[in-house]
């Protein structure tokens, strides 16, 4: 990702939490992370990030997508004595649309990126609207896509080791650098 | 507490959460916690509470503190296998004092509740804004109280098992009923 990117999408992550009245500190707004996961179509795929905690014993983060915005999908793999991530996702503003193992929702209501189908390949649905929330045990296969206002989404789950996380598209590298220009 | 101290307080709570963009479903507005841990001193003692999620890994409340209402004293002790509650305070809205064990503070900006100044007995000051986090880890006494326009805080942490908290002030039960009227 080029740095005239990252900052675009900083900016625009900043104003949707400004709208719906989350506030971070000027040191947390310089770390927002956007996860472009490589695969250089932010617009389509990636998600924006701030991480408030993450320890040996639990994690709190705030993930912010754009319209239509997809976080592709993967799964938490046990990590040495951890038996992998559980993670609960609380939607605090717009919708979510949230795919994971399980029976297949007929027509389901995100749009699969066009020419990554092979790489979306759950699909129960769970729509999260704010209020509501929902918990991924580990090792489930997930993804989920904001809908057409974008969407924030407060995480709340054990330790956090996004490196170790396995994504079903190969391309995929979860810490791309990024390029200065 | 009385049914209608109890009702009063959870619409209070339901409006501040409203006034600070946070959802919660019916279902769970109608689990907010008013706890005035048996003091009879509501305004002055107690807190208002959502537990979000609280499982054998991790846990997430938001909590409500009325203007100038203080948590009473307590730390989060060993039980059994686990070391003790660790928690990180994130300030959402209003502004938060918070004391714990450490260097005192002089002339602190939390007024100590008359009558009950034997109990608070730790006042190393932490003022949190939104935006603004602090983590206290296992064992520590600590006790919090809202400024002038009340607060809202997110707490994040390991597993909540708030029946063995250890208050300083003997008179506290943690867990009284509501008195139907």
């Amino acid at each position: 990702m080029k740095r005239s990117e990252y900052e675009s999408a900083k900016q625009r992550t900043e104003e949707m939490f400004a709208k719906a009245g989350i506030v971070l500190t000027a040191e947390e707004a310089d770390k927002i992370e956007v996860a472009g996961f490589g695969l250089n179509d932010l617009e389509r795929q990636g998600l924006e990030l701030i991480t408030y905690v993450n320890s040996s014993r639990y994690c709190a983060k705030e993930l912010v997508l754009f319209p239509r915005q997809s976080c592709p999908e993967h799964l938490h793999p046990p990590v040495g004595d951890d038996p992998g991530k559980t993670e609960t996702f609380r939607c605090r503003a717009g919708k979510v649309f949230l795919y994971v193992n399980g029976r297949s929702t007929d027509g389901i209501q995100a749009v699969v990126p066009a020419g990554s189908e092979a790489y979306y390949t759950v699909n129960h649905e769970i729509v999260l609207e704010p209020g509501q929330q929902y918990t991924i045990e580990p090792g489930t296969l997930h993804w989920f896509q904001a809908g057409d206002e974008g969407a924030i989404v407060s995480e709340f789950s054990s330790t956090s080791r996004d490196e170790y996380d396995i994504f079903t598209d190969p391309r995929i590298e979860r810490m791309p650098v990024i390029e200065e220009e």
